[in-house]
């Protein structure tokens, strides 16, 4: 890294930190910065101090939000509540337009391999949610060991408050090719499958 | 976009003028600068303004310097230049420490294609620095069509001032294979041959 001067080095080593950023890549990026004008590298600094400031958590369901409560809990009924484990997978599911209810951002999936067990996570605070007037919980965490651990974890908590508790369906992806399914997505699609 | 809240929105947008970063991958980096801590973020943010402010280009070769002159110009004796395209390519080539000799950015090459000509990249401020010694220049541009042309056209105006002009060699990448070797660089590397 000798090779740059100072602050081209501090530049990389910031880009260096996103996800999936390696040294060469963060090389260009520090490039197209330093080719922008004043006025655009400051917008684009800007954009990331406006964002980390303006961005907190819905103190009802978790999500993102600029305000107390996000813009999905203060206009929608909570009749039935898809539960997430991050902010984005909200995102995931609004972007389908089907989805009329509210949500619930655990923030992580039990992991006892990370030290993260069920108190860490968002728990209590969709078990303080549940009342009479929520009639389904869907549970959207990822179809990997942790999610499906984490749904069947909280739906047991959930049945005896008499709540209808729903997962997503498992299957062959639309589009996609019985040859390329993996075995587990293949059984289960089989032992799900449906009379047409 | 809409269903992103505008900070996330914007800095979305922000890290989608970064070179080969689309919608999903700036998302992605999004998330990662909400998930860090203010400090980190200011941190981020800083090194955007600060490495914008502090490089500058070298006045004498055109490379990136915080001061007037970089420190290749300041400790190097001008006996052979090496002229390349762009900062990143001293980069390059300082990497091998093998070049002791100074540089010459000329910040673009000839394409008249995109509407830039001889007297839009700095081989002006290359023939001025020509003097009795300077013995060699080394033409390392890319070796695409621009590249090949914007060389011919400076080693013709050097020749004129009793300068020795060199070009890199083209042949076989090292450890690349003769079955996967485009025609026009084979067909190079055959012309070329060395007696060995």
């Amino acid at each position: 890294m000798e090779v740059f001067i100072e602050p081209i080095g501090r530049l990389i080593n910031e880009f260096s930190k996103l996800p999936g950023v390696g040294k060469k890549t963060a090389q260009r990026y520090a490039y197209k910065i330093i080719g922008m004008t004043d006025a655009e590298a400051k917008e684009f600094a800007d954009a990331v101090i406006y964002c980390k400031q303006r961005v907190k958590y819905c103190k009802v369901c978790g999500n993102f939000t600029e305000e107390e409560t996000c813009g999905i809990c203060k206009t929608r009924q909570p009749v039935s509540i898809c539960v997430v484990k991050e902010p984005k997978d909200v995102i995931a599911m609004e972007k389908l337009h089907e989805f009329k209810g509210v949500y619930h951002v655990l923030h992580g999936v039990i992991s006892p391999m990370d030290g993260i067990g069920p108190n860490d996570i968002r728990i209590k605070e969709l078990l303080a949610r549940i009342n009479g007037g929520v009639q389904e919980v869907i549970m959207a965490t990822n179809p990997d060991v942790e999610g499906e651990a984490t749904a069947m974890y909280i739906a047991k908590l959930l049945k005896p408050l008499g709540v209808n508790v729903t997962r997503l369906a498992h299957g062959i992806p639309v589009g996609g090719e019985l040859e390329y399914t993996d075995e587990v997505t293949l059984s289960r699609a089989f032992t799900e499958r449906k009379s047409i």
